[in-house]
C-alpha cells in the first residue's frame, strides 16, 4: 500500500522555500513586490514541487493590490492597537498587507482617510463602528469596495460587522454596580456625537438603572474625551457634587486610570469611599492599584475573525456576514459596597 | 493710509469656506477625493477671494498622492502611538494624509510593507531606527521616495533622521543609578538584534559603568520582547541569581511595568529592597506604583519635527536634515539607594 501523493500546497512551497506563505502568494500575484534573491527561491520550489496555484484564484487576484485599510479613532492609547496588530497578523496569513490610519475622532478626517485608501487601491476596508454619513457608505458601494464594521454589534442594522454589544456588555457591569448597593451613580463617558459605541454604553447604564427601579434621569454624566488626564478632571469635577457619587462607571479603562489617580491624589480611598470600574481590559486595567472591575473584550479574537471575514468578502466569497463576540465582566478591586452613610 | 491689502493666502480660503486648509489645499490638487458640496464651498471662496495658488507648486504637487507611509514596529502599546498621531496631526495640517504600517520587529515585514507603501503611491517614508538592509535603501533612492528615520539620532550615520541618542539618554539614567550607589546591575533589554534604539541603550548602560570603573562584563543582561508579562518573566529570573541585582533597569517603561509588577507578586518592596527603572515616560510610568524613575522622550515633538521635515524633503526643499531631540532623566519613587548588605 503506497503513500498518496495529495498535489501539493502553498505551505509545502512556503516551507520548501524557507519563506512564509505569505510570501509565496506575493511571488505568484505581484511578484515585483519581492526582492529578487526571495523570488527566485520560491520559483524553483514552485517548479520543483510542481504547485499550480488555483487557476480561477488567479484570475480574481489580478485585479487586487492585497492591500486593505483600516481606519481606526485613535492611535494614541492601546484601545485598538491590540485587535488591529492581531488583524494585521491574520491578513498576512492570507497575502495582504495592512495600512491603517487614524482619525482623531474626526467624521470629516475620517472621509478623508476613506478616500486616499480607496484612491490608493485598497482591496477593502475595516471601519470602527457604524456611525458615518450615508454618503459615505454609497462611495464606498459605488467603486465596489466591500467594508466591514468592528468593535460594534447591533442586529438591528443590516451591515457586516464583527464586535460586540456594547449596551449588553456595560448593562450587566452597570447591573453589577446596582446589585452591590449603589444609588449615586455618576459616569465618565467618551464623547457621545457619531460614537455608536460611547452611546451604547450609556444606554447600557441606563437600562440596568431602569431595570432596577432607579431613573435613568438621575446618572450624573460627563462626556469626554478618551485620555488619563480628562478622566482625572472629571473625577475632580464629580467629588465637588453634593450628595458625591459612591461610584463611577468609567467609559473605558484609560478614563478610569484617570480617575484612580485623581482619587488617590484627593486622598478618596477606593473602594472604602469611592468605587471605579472601567471597559475594555487593557493591560492598564490589571497593573494600576486598586487594579480595576471592568469589561473583558476579547480584542484578539475580533481582530482575528474580522481579518477572516473582510478576506472572504474581498474575494468574493461572502456577501458581508456579521460576527457577534462575547464579552465577559471581570471582576477585581476597585468596586466594593457604597460607603456606610455618616 | 490705506491698509495695504494683501494677497488672500490658503489660509484666508480654508477660513472663508469653513473648512480646514488641508481640505483647501485638497481641492485645489485632487478634487476628485473631496465630497461635492464642500468643494462647491471652497471652490466659491477661491473665487471670491480671488485666491491664486503659486503656480510652481501646484506643478510640482500634481505628481503626488498627498500620502505619506510610515512603518513602525509595532502598534501593540503605547511606544509610537504618541508620536505617531503627533506626526499625523502635523502632516494633515500640510495637507498630507498618513498610512501607518506595523512590522512587528520583522526586517522581512518591514520590507514587504516598504514596497507596498511605494506601489500605493506613497510621497515620502518614516521609518523607525536606522537598522536595515542597504538593499532597502537602494530601492527608495532608485524609486526617489525621500524617507526619514525616527526614534534613533548618531551624527555619525549620513542619513536624515529626527530622534535622539539612546546611548546618551540611557547613559544618563545608568550613571545616575550608579551614583545611587549600585554595584549589582542588570538590565531587562529589547531584543537588540536588528534594533539599534536597543543596542545603544545598552551600550549606555555599559558606557556609565566603564566610566565609574565597573567592568561592564559585569551587566546581568536578558533580551526579551517588549510585553508587559515579558518583563514580569525576566525578573522573575533575575530574583533567582544569586546574588541578586540590586537594580533592574529596564529597556523601556512597559518591561519596567511588569517588572514592578512581578516584584510585587513576589513580595518585594520596590525601592527598598529592588531598584526598577524604565525609558520613554508613557502615562503608565505615572500611574504605576511606585511611579517610575524613567527617561522622558518627548514623542509629540519628535513627531511633529519628523513631520515638517518629511514635508519639506518630499516638496524639494530639503535635501533631508537630521534632528537631535533632547530627552531628560525623570526621577520618581522607584529607584533608590540599594539595601544594606546583610
Amino acid at each position: 500500500m503506497g503513500k498518496t501523493r495529495s498535489a501539493p500546497t502553498l505551505n509545502d512551497v512556503a516551507k520548501a522555500a524557507g519563506v512564509s506563505t505569505a510570501t509565496v502568494s506575493r511571488c505568484l500575484n505581484s511578484p515585483e513586490r519581492v526582492v529578487e534573491s526571495t523570488r527566485k527561491r520560491v520559483m524553483q520550489a514552485v517548479e520543483s514541487l510542481g504547485y499550480t496555484p488555483n487557476f480561477a484564484a488567479r484570475v480574481m487576484a489580478a485585479n487586487r493590490s492585497f492591500t486593505i485599510g483600516a481606519i481606526i479613532p485613535t492611535m494614541d492609547n492601546a484601545i485598538f492597537a491590540r485587535g488591529l496588530q492581531e488583524f494585521q497578523d491574520q491578513l498576512r496569513e492570507s497575502g495582504y498587507t495592512l495600512l491603517v490610519s487614524s482619525s482623531a475622532y474626526d467624521p470629516e478626517v475620517e472621509r478623508e482617510q476613506i478616500r486616499t485608501l480607496v484612491a490608493r487601491g485598497a482591496d477593502g476596508l475595516l471601519l470602527i463602528g457604524y456611525a458615518r454619513d450615508a454618503e459615505i457608505y454609497n462611495y464606498l458601494e459605488q467603486h465596489q469596495i466591500p467594508s466591514l464594521v468592528a468593535w460594534s454589534y447591533d442586529p438591528r442594522v443590516q451591515r457586516p460587522s464583527v464586535g460586540f454589544s456594547n449596551t449588553a456588555a456595560m448593562g450587566e457591569l452597570a447591573r453589577k454596580v446596582i446589585l452591590t448597593g449603589h444609588r449615586q451613580i455618576a459616569m465618565i463617558s467618551g464623547k457621545t456625537k457619531g460614537n455608536d459605541r460611547a452611546q451604547s454604553r450609556v444606554e447600557g447604564v441606563r437600562l440596568a438603572m431602569t431595570e432596577n427601579s432607579l431613573d435613568p434621569d438621575t446618572l450624573t454624566l460627563i462626556e469626554t474625551t478618551y485620555e488619563i488626564e480628562k478622566g482625572a478632571e472629571a473625577l475632580r469635577k464629580l467629588m465637588n457634587l453634593s450628595p458625591r457619587p459612591t461610584v463611577v462607571i468609567c467609559g473605558n479603562d484609560v478614563l478610569a486610570a484617570g480617575a484612580l489617580r485623581e482619587a488617590r491624589n484627593l486622598g478618596i480611598q477606593v473602594p472604602e469611599q469611592l468605587s471605579i470600574t472601567g471597559f475594555d481590559d487593557i493591560e492598564l486595567a490589571e497593573i494600576v492599584s486598586p487594579s480595576l472591575t471592568t469589561v473583558h473584550v476579547p480584542h484578539r479574537e475580533m481582530g482575528r475573525k474580522a481579518a477572516q471575514e473582510l478576506v472572504e468578502m474581498v474575494e468574493g466569497r461572502s456577501e458581508g456576514r456579521s460576527v457577534c463576540i462575547d464579552t465577559r465582566m471581570v471582576v477585581r478591586h476597585s468596586l466594593a459596597g457604597p460607603p456606610d452613610l455618616p
